[in-house]
């Protein structure tokens, strides 16, 4: 069985860091993360340069991105405003946060759930306008879809009344997103159990954050309940300095080995994810990459899911380690 | 439902450690554990003094462990002199390793795999010849089940074979143990299925480490499968020092807050489990303590499994504001 990991870090993780990577140094990096196999790779986002200047650049990155063959290019867009500028910058697919905690979305994006949902349908009026060339994949991750660090519980009716009216607004899929590290396995496997129930064909990905130590854990709930694609970032990018483990995104190189293991094929080359991780460690010195895989390396006698696999585990090595090979 | 935490870090934990822990302040570590609702307590190992000088003391630590009330006090002892000491100082129950590797077998107690199964034997009639009162428990633990870092794969059908000998032999529980993070949740699901059908109620619980950071993963998987008894250490206590994040056993803590999230009550106080983390963070000044909750807090809204439990959750704190507390 075929599972997708997309990566996320470039985004998620870079616009959680107080330093600005230079647009140079993200395009290598995401040459390198493609090298790996990673398929798909969203690369920016395009909210207002004064809000998040680490995105300044997305327009530049996207465009940059779309160069590398074979490469399925995300962006992140929060508005109609965002979203014309990632259609522009030629996105193949616009992912759109939209939070199921009232108090949450009026926090984050300063709009009410109502009014946000609307906006969902506005732009996807929008992109059905547009040449069928131009017309990018609308995915939504519904936030806060576990709980919410403002309000605490959010009602799940309430997650799924969103998740429906957005597939009939035109989302092409609707995922389930934890920022906050507040999903647990039985809340995620009920949950996307529901969902692709719902939603069948447009039920989306899950989305996790490690912040817990929950992250893997949420993941092997997801596969039960059926879930094919999962959001990581490299490094586990974007997590709390102050909070030594306590990473962002689930870390991708943990989450491949995990899959690889489970005998899920990812497609994704461990040797040449660890080249990405340096690329990385490179462009952000001093910065903290999470991980375990990377430091203890596979297990003797590992293998790949797909057995034909022309992909190796020699390289794995600590972060230390990357200034030797850089 | 309940589920049972089996606290090792004062046996698995403290024995990784280079500096040895004074008597006085594992009993103080011990009684906090207790106090916290840890029900079972693996507090030290039977083994000659010469090769693990942090055991050294276990005699004493068996002996004041057995003075709390309600603890149900364990001790490991990988051979029958070991078990002989363990009895005499007064342990509820003895845990004893038997690696399914012969490599490893032979490297880490000196005895064949039917030497050390032969062993077993013996030494449950010597525990069958004792008094009524004196009689431990003998849970046997299968090191390498899910394979070996010196051999690498390990034979299911072989750990089957032990397991079943085992109980055949008189062990009362035949877990199964991956000292070095080398299981993955399929594996772990399908392994304990399988030792439930074949070991009935002789069917022990698991031993996760956290090398790969796969720890919590294959709980769930494990949860799956229908077991209910699972090994932790505070702090992920014994973790590889060059290894940011590298943790040894799984995280207490954070375990608790897995399982009690999901639903399954553990019977445990994460604030005094906090408290215990301190006295612990206390007596061994620079030792990397690991874990994610204990940094994060608890999610917004958490509640325990059991709505009557009287028990909170005000006082999640990092392992810096220790210092503060102590």
């Amino acid at each position: 069985m075929q599972v997708l990991v997309s990566e996320v870090g470039p985004r998620d993780g870079l616009q959680s860091l107080k330093r600005i990577m230079p647009t140079e140094a993200k395009l290598r990096w995401i040459a390198a993360l493609a090298e790996a196999g990673l398929a798909e790779i969203e690369v920016g986002s395009f909210v207002h340069p004064k809000r998040l200047p680490q995105m300044a650049d997305a327009e530049a990155v996207v465009a940059g991105a779309r160069q590398i063959p074979g490469l399925y290019v995300l962006a992140l867009a929060p508005n109609m405003k965002g979203v014309q500028r990632a259609v522009a910058a030629g996105a193949h697919k616009i992912t759109m946060p939209l939070s199921a905690s009232h108090l949450h979305s009026v926090a984050n994006i300063g709009m009410t759930c109502e009014v946000a949902i609307e906006e969902v349908g506005r732009i996807c009026r929008f992109r059905d306008g547009l040449p069928a060339a131009d017309r990018p994949g609308i995915e939504i991750g519904i936030s806060t879809a576990f709980g919410c660090s403002i309000q605490g519980d959010v009602s799940e009716d309430w997650v799924f009344e969103i998740a429906n009216r957005l597939v009939r607004l035109g989302a092409d899929s609707v995922g389930l997103s934890d920022g906050t590290g507040y999903a647990n396995p039985t809340q995620v496997k009920r949950m996307f159990n529901r969902l692709q129930r719902e939603l069948g064909g447009h039920a989306g990905g899950a989305h996790f954050h490690n912040t817990r130590g929950q992250g893997l854990a949420n993941v092997v709930a997801a596969l039960e309940a059926g879930v094919t694609t999962f959001d990581a970032s490299q490094g586990g990018l974007g997590g709390c300095p102050y909070s030594p483990g306590a990473t962002g995104n689930i870390v991708t190189e943990d989450l491949v080995y995990l899959l690889e293991s489970m005998g899920l094929d990812t497609g994704i080359d461990l040797d040449k994810l660890m080249q990405a991780r340096c690329i990385l460690a490179e462009a952000l010195p001093g910065e903290t990459l999470y991980g375990h895989v990377p430091n203890s390396g596979v297990r003797k006698g590992f293998y790949y899911a797909d057995p034909n696999a022309a992909r190796s585990t020699d390289l794995l090595i600590s972060a230390e380690a990357c200034a030797t090979l850089a």
